[in-house]
């Protein structure tokens, strides 16, 4: 097994974090002695242990002897700061390993290198930088709150027929994906800290927007509905059901008050927001998610939504999922309900496009750059 | 080296004849012993050497010695009867090869396992069945006209952007798709007999419709415009542009014969169609074209043509090239324009799907079943 094999080993451990963690990045660690793997674990929740502090310490278990002269294989630069435990930079020294395999340096720009510099100061190999991509990829979001304390991490999950379609001309639309994706979906739910809808899916589903992962027990993610004049029914599923989290209302101002109180007495905290042109600003709307610690957003539609949240600039991932099925006209229900562009050159592009299936469905994933993101007011 | 590898060596061989053996199939054969290829080759050309003969002889030329006791890989079965060449079972049998390995039986129900019976009968060992599929892929339009002779096999391409248009709502689809997608455009021309578009296509983009590949000298397909009443300029690029393949203009009855002469002296040949509710019949069209030796059609659209053809049953095979980017509107011209079904149970639905990546964009390839082909009236 090379460097590669033992960190992609530490990457997977991080992965089974991913969800949970939150606001911290998840996390994974290897420690490996004369080619075999002695320890292995990964930051499970906030305020849990550290990976390498699991990795180690499941070693030590076994054989404290045994850490002397290994390699940690570490997602993340170790922390080399006291916060609620001492720092992971100690914890290596004091075990012994002589050499720390990291993916991806501390995105924060203060502390980015100095645990790095720390280990290496007292003596200990360091590489830095295998698998970085991979690594930063798993952690966007986190990457992107610690440089930006203003948004949170904003994914457009969409679902249509090759033509772009989500729905028939009668509105018609289960299932149009496949059961892989639309479980692939309850993970999305799971990895990100709300969802958010506009009052037409709202109406026309009465959705749970809970994350349901047959394998693990899943976090349901905080739900925010779109819903400027305060439609919600009092009895909507998002309203009445049992959820460890939140439901945020979004309204416009000037909402019945008595409606708003019956709401907040139900548990579900109603937000007002700035409106433009009859529509929610969603610009406005994100500052005040993230105010509320609101770091990942999930925008799952409908199509009115997914342009409005497009056009305002919010997005930076899209996750497409395209099923193998062709509606053959065009009057269906369209993924993107709003004004498009004139020219071929004001589309919005993805970058660092994957492809993934699932089932018989294509996951298209991308990046929208910021320079595609012109900032205007939606919703 | 296994079989597989071998085989796969004589796939790759057959596809390098894909476009140019029409009516024949493309064709490849590999000549092995003690581990060694000793000889190669693939059918080149309706009326040139079949691919057993080619790699027969490339391995003779070098020492006829060396045929004896090895074993042939050809990726469909050798043919058992006596045409314009000796048939192959008989050059097998007097090279003394001894093993022979098929991918695939001729799929002509009435001479399909003969030569391979025949080969067995005079003590050749036969193995049948290795890589079936791909092998029967490779030449599925041959597939489908030994088995079926009324109507050419028809692929559907379309490239749009990932919600469903092939350009924005100002017509620029200036481009869409990547430069490798549309190189591989002009690779599925050179693979087919003919392509079809209508006159929208026509008049909006003046195209010549000929394939040209940088690697070789492609043929080009003839060319078949949908013009119901005759409304193609005398100077448009079909018509006066050199190629060695013609242009078929399909018109309704009733068309002015003074023009319909002038583009028979242009060597343009006019094809009159039945009409249905003012729209060329798409499958009165497909028996005509058959008739023309036609055993292949791309349709190309635009997005009236392409609706058209899903709703005439016509369509065997999509080629959907998917463009990472968005419109995020629902005002762009769609990829198919015309009325699409009430309920998802009526979508068209593709099977066997695969994916390929040609820069970013993607390909998606799959097969309309004939229960998703309803048979109606077209155009």
């Amino acid at each position: 097994m090379s460097d590669s094999d033992y960190m992609a080993r530490a990457l997977e451990l991080a992965a089974r974090g991913k969800g949970y963690t939150s606001p911290n990045p998840c996390v994974g660690a290897v420690v490996v002695k004369n080619g075999q793997i002695i320890g292995q674990g990964f930051h499970p929740k906030a305020g849990g242990p550290h990976a390498e502090v699991v990795a180690i310490d499941d070693a030590a278990v076994r054989n404290p002897e045994k850490l002397v002269d290994s390699t940690i294989y570490v997602t993340l630069e170790p922390c080399n700061h006291f916060g609620k435990t001492p720092p992971c930079t100690h914890k290596i020294l004091k075990a012994g390993i002589s050499r720390v395999v990291v993916a991806c340096e501390d995105p924060n720009p203060n502390v980015a290198g100095g645990g790095i510099d720390f280990l290496r100061e007292k003596g200990l190999e360091v590489v830095s930088g295998l698998m970085e991509q991979e690594a930063l990829t798993l952690i966007e979001d986190f990457v992107w709150n610690v440089q930006n304390d203003k948004t949170p991490f904003v994914t457009l999950k969409c679902a249509a027929t090759l033509d772009g379609y989500i729905a028939t001309r009668t509105g018609d639309s289960q299932w149009i994906t496949s059961r892989a994706s639309r479980k692939f979906g309850h993970v999305l739910r799971h990895q990100n800290d709300a969802i958010l809808i506009g009052s037409g899916t709202l109406h026309g589903d009465d959705p749970s927007l809970t994350a349901r992962i047959d394998e693990k027990q899943a976090l349901d993610p905080a739900r925010i509905i779109l819903d400027t004049r305060l439609s919600i029914q009092e009895n909507a599923k998002v309203v009445v059901q049992e959820s460890s989290a939140p439901t945020i209302i979004v309204t416009g101002p000037g909402c019945d008050p008595g409606k708003i109180q019956r709401f907040k007495d139900k548990g579900v905290q109603v937000l007002e927001c700035r409106v433009v042109e009859n529509l929610l600003d969603l610009n406005d709307l994100m500052i005040k998610l993230r105010k509320l610690s609101i770091t990942s957003l999930l925008i799952e539609g409908g199509g009115r939504v997914a342009a409005s949240a497009l056009a305002a600039g919010i997005v930076n991932k899209i996750c497409y999922f395209l099923a193998p099925k062709i509606m053959g006209g065009n009057d269906g229900i369209p993924v993107f309900n709003g004004s498009g562009p004139e020219k071929i050159k004001d589309v919005f592009e993805l970058v660092r496009v994957t492809t993934r299936q699932f089932g018989s469905d294509t996951l298209v994933t991308g990046y929208i750059e910021p320079r595609n993101r012109p900032v205007s007011n939606g919703i």
